[in-house]
């Protein structure tokens, strides 16, 4: 059996997506689907609408045959460290070929990413300014600049997989007309997460029954929706009472930044408006947000670090299908592989996933880890 | 002018009080009556259920000339610093004498007070079985057992005043008639603070009516009243998110209960709950609730220590009577006056106290110290 793999966050899933997947199956003509999927916390540092394993779920329902968790300390990262969270997991379950959406497949991404890996310092660590310094690098190397969101996370698979023993084949395809990030749905049958999400919250199920398969219309219907207003109670309490000395060794917090937090937790009066209050120049919203998730979960940089040279494969869910592949594949799995939570996996080695779920839960309701199996269809 | 002092939680303010109140301007002829009363989290580890402001007013309308705010790090602490704070700042104060109800006033306190000091080790730091330690070294010196909550407290006010260059002359009186902490309202004059608070969340005025001042038993049926309940959501998310070498320096953290109580908050579903689960033979629930206390407001036993070796007085409110005290005792105070809090005093000399205010303004929605000033009478 040969697989092909898509590195994803379904939040929700969407039409865009089932495309995604029914075009790697058709152009690779792949025995199986491995989807990498970020868990409850995404990468633009925000709660997913739905928890994992609805949209596990969902997932398999749309045609996915295995699908297994971005952990945290990856799926909450700028796009070249999420990048190379799920290239990691892909390679290690032995994924032959990566399919991936970009703004321009017509890109010579292996083109880049070769002449910035020769032309370019380390882009390996975390760097406020990673975005700028990347495309200013990589436009003395190429006279490119990737400024279109997927664009630049497919460069950033290009990089992670050059970095592999075993480099798998990658896939540029063209998404699907809407715009990333776009917020209305206007289109008949695309529509971005965004706007969907934005549909959602406003139960505008009419607008939003087109755009998405049938069973993630009634997941939106019936379960819980989380957004950022829902912990904020939280992280204000978080950022009133912890002390800067702590609150410092957060992932991705920035020199001073600790203590601009602080000041605005006052007096916000919601997420968005401590936001708003935050955001400078010199931060992005996406970056602030990847923040304030790290000080929600008091992950630190240390953490972060330390659990990202451990990664692992967990299970969320599988078809027969994908079960028959992992039984190929699992022999030679370089990184454990865990289906089943228990004490000594909350307090290490999952730790930090099982903190961004318990957290999850507070809101959602639903246990993440605890008595959780993975979904067998 | 000259002085008598009283040591108060005042939660609320009843009619026990206020016979205590009117018992000291009686015994002592003072011409001014001082209060110092613990701010929004008290002794016995636990949200006030009216804020400090509500209850301050309550104080100078009940026959306080001066109310002072004993700060969290004295007021949420075992009896014996509890104790010290409220003495060390009644003398600073200038205050002659302390008035206190005991349940024994009979006891010659000072007697043991004296024999103990002779006979004891060091009592002035925290230890998790003071009160057993103690109560064996005054039997071994004394030949007396303390077994009442007051008789305790009045025995470490004279442990404290016997410390300082100026002792106060120290008066118990008797209790009126009901026990400290008894649960239901018999009486039909006095019940124990206790009592009032279960009856007043069960909204039973007519219970209340009859025991308190009719200004108290307005606050009660117009202000948000605040139980421990309230704050749980809060303190769960912190003890599931914290690390442990961070909650293991929480004041009167034991070694090991930090990972005792991050288990217990995986599963707890209510405060009462996670009490329940966390107690055991070692830890009485008043030493519980005042670790979870320190855990909730992220007071660490370092920041404690600090603190208490700067006392401060800070300026509740006030009538006529009690300006002109203050204007006479103000030159000589030993200690700092603060009557507003300022962006330092916020950071600094009042952060503690600021923290402790800003968590109880997350349920109570009132501000706690930004834009207060003492109430003038």
């Amino acid at each position: 059996m040969h697989a092909v793999g898509l590195i994803t966050e379904y939040n929700p899933l969407h039409n865009g997506h089932r495309y995604h997947l029914e075009t790697a199956k058709r152009l690779t003509d792949a025995d199986c689907t491995v989807v990498v999927m970020s868990g409850n916390w995404l990468q633009r540092g925000e709660p997913a609408i739905l928890d994992k394993w609805t949209r596990a779920k969902l997932a398999l329902q749309a045609g996915a045959d295995l699908v297994v968790e971005l952990p945290v300390f990856y799926a909450t990262q700028p796009a070249h460290l999420f990048a190379r969270g799920g290239v990691e997991l892909l390679s290690a379950l032995g994924v032959a070929q990566l399919v991936f959406g970009a703004e321009h497949p017509e890109l010579d991404f292996g083109r880049l990413a070769t002449a910035l890996a020769g032309a370019s310092g380390d882009f390996s660590h975390y760097n406020a300014t990673y975005a700028t310094q990347f495309n200013a690098a990589l436009k003395a190397a190429t006279g490119v600049t990737l400024t279109h969101a997927n664009d630049m996370l497919g460069f950033c698979y290009y990089v992670a997989n050059h970095h592999l023993a075993h480099p798998m084949q990658l896939l540029p395809i063209k998404r699907q007309r809407v715009a990333h990030g776009e917020e209305k749905i206007a289109d008949s049958h695309f529509a971005s997460g965004t706007a969907v999400r934005a549909a959602a919250f406003k139960r505008d199920w009419v607008a939003i029954e087109p755009v998405v398969p049938a069973s993630t219309l009634i997941q939106l219907q019936t379960q819980r929706l989380q957004c950022w207003d829902d912990f904020w109670p939280f992280l204000q309490y978080q950022l009133l009472t912890v002390n800067v000395a702590q609150s410092g060794q957060y992932d991705q917090m920035a020199e001073g930044l600790e203590y601009r937090m602080r000041e605005k937790a006052q007096t916000a009066t919601s997420f968005t408006d401590f936001l708003h209050q935050v955001k400078s120049k010199r931060y992005t919203y996406t970056r602030l947000q990847r923040v304030a998730t790290a000080a929600l979960l008091q992950l630190t940089q240390r953490e972060v670090q330390t659990a990202q040279a451990h990664n692992y494969v967990r299970l969320l869910g599988f078809n027969a299908t994908g079960q028959a592949y992992l039984h190929q594949v699992k022999k030679d799995l370089p990184v454990p592989l865990y289906t089943k939570i228990n004490k000594d996996l909350r307090l290490h080695g999952l730790n930090l996933d099982y903190r961004a779920g318990r957290v999850y839960q507070l809101v959602n309701g639903a246990s993440q880890d605890l008595y959780r199996q993975p979904w067998r269809l």
